[in-house]
């Protein structure tokens, strides 16, 4: 299920950097924009007490965030240079415990519409260096023509 | 669909209450656990600049965590007091933008079974002391019995 | 969760109606339009042998269909008079056995935006008269403006 | 996402196609259980004007029903010999219109747990000889343990 897509903005890369660079709670989280291709996006978050549930696993909050954000930028590369994005919805299954000290979130574009994408996203923990998958997500996201991301309307 | 529960134990809302104090992750997101009732949890976050996406409302991340965290303790008010609880998946809606002072995610059981329960969540912005609907969630728990919530195995 | 809504057309309910008997799939099923008002649709399927799963139960097929209709219903009694209606997602949870002599899926409009609408059903299971949560979905739809809900293109 | 699965059962194949066979909605509809590998189920539907929606295409229900059946049996196929299996939930994006002679659906099992599964599957529609993703679903199955299949209770 990876397709081959092609970006509708040469400055994709730029887009979604400065996108996710605006967003104040993955600086918060030290969240980190690690790959952006075309219709792909994979994000890192390294272990820190503060994301913790009560187990002192990264909390599902954490997990939902990370693959809600790598589905939003892999949907945006291939997005207008104009457009902003929205989530539209996301479901999210919780398979392994997330106990490790790195987080990491890779998604892929499934169908790039006219307005809606829709989305895929893997979360896998490392434990002691062991990469194992800890959640499973389908998102649907937006398109908003003509709409500046950085602008707050 | 809102249904009258009996809890299980006695403590149960001692048990919700340490069981959210225990989350690191809702200290550093300034969550307040505002009220439990047996089958019932709403939970609220006060805007602050640090929990924002890049139009400078409130992330989806820190809504679905909101959304996430009251249908767990909703949940998790009428299992047995020995049990511990974890998130099987959840379902969100994005409706409207986030954009105000205040968050509050109220969540009611809609099923509460012998190993699965069954919530929805309900997320509404406050802007300018104003309330709107702004997500809803539709999430599955899972019971583990004789597993304390406050272990980490 | 109920709100009011105005219906941008007079004729909603022939409108569903016709809409409803263009569906050769309810007529094999024998799916039967009960109730729409402005945002809620009222679906009933009468057991049928012919309906079912391995255990002689509603298929979770028929509660699906059930369940995605009676939302799909409720969202386009707010839509326009030229406008056509699919369905982007929707999430279901199965939540006790389909076991009874007739299946009813109520469904409400939780936000009808200008392009996106959100709903949420209840499915019920009647067995010898009583009557049970049997599912419960999360639903959203698209409008398509201009586009006739009888043509097929 | 392909995983390497062994099954506990060495009928799976048998299982799984009785319990198939026992689904009188199957027959309804003219599904055909086409494929079955350890965790991985492949349906078939032939196009038939009374399966139809308001445009003359594959139902939206008729979808549901072959994504879920497809899941259902792919993590049946991984499940004890005296198990059985029901479906917790699951959310289907409909990612293009269901124009076509054939709907075939895949499903791949994510995780297989002790208690729970859970499984994505893509649906294609095949018009004129092209096959083209026509809709995406995740789902969560509960295996429950001595409990058999073929029985009512």
């Amino acid at each position: 299920m990876k397709f081959e897509f092609k970006p509708k903005s040469k400055n994709f890369k730029k887009k979604v950097t400065e996108s996710f660079n605006r967003q104040k709670f993955m600086e918060l989280i030290n969240a980190e924009l690690v790959e952006v291709k075309p219709g792909y996006c994979e994000i890192h978050i390294p272990y820190n007490i503060n994301l913790t549930q009560q187990h002192g696993y990264f909390h599902a909050g954490i997990i939902s965030t990370i693959a809600d954000n790598a589905s939003g930028y892999a949907g945006f590369s291939l997005m207008e240079e104009n457009s902003s994005i929205l989530t539209v919805e996301f479901k999210l299954n919780l398979i392994s415990a997330a106990k490790g000290e790195l987080l990491i979130a890779k998604s892929n574009v499934l169908k790039s519409g006219r307005i809606l994408t829709i989305c895929r996203s893997e979360v896998y923990i490392v434990n002691n260096g062991i990469k194992k998958l800890c959640a499973a997500s389908q998102t649907t996201l937006i398109e908003l023509k003509n709409k500046s991301d950085s602008g707050n309307n």
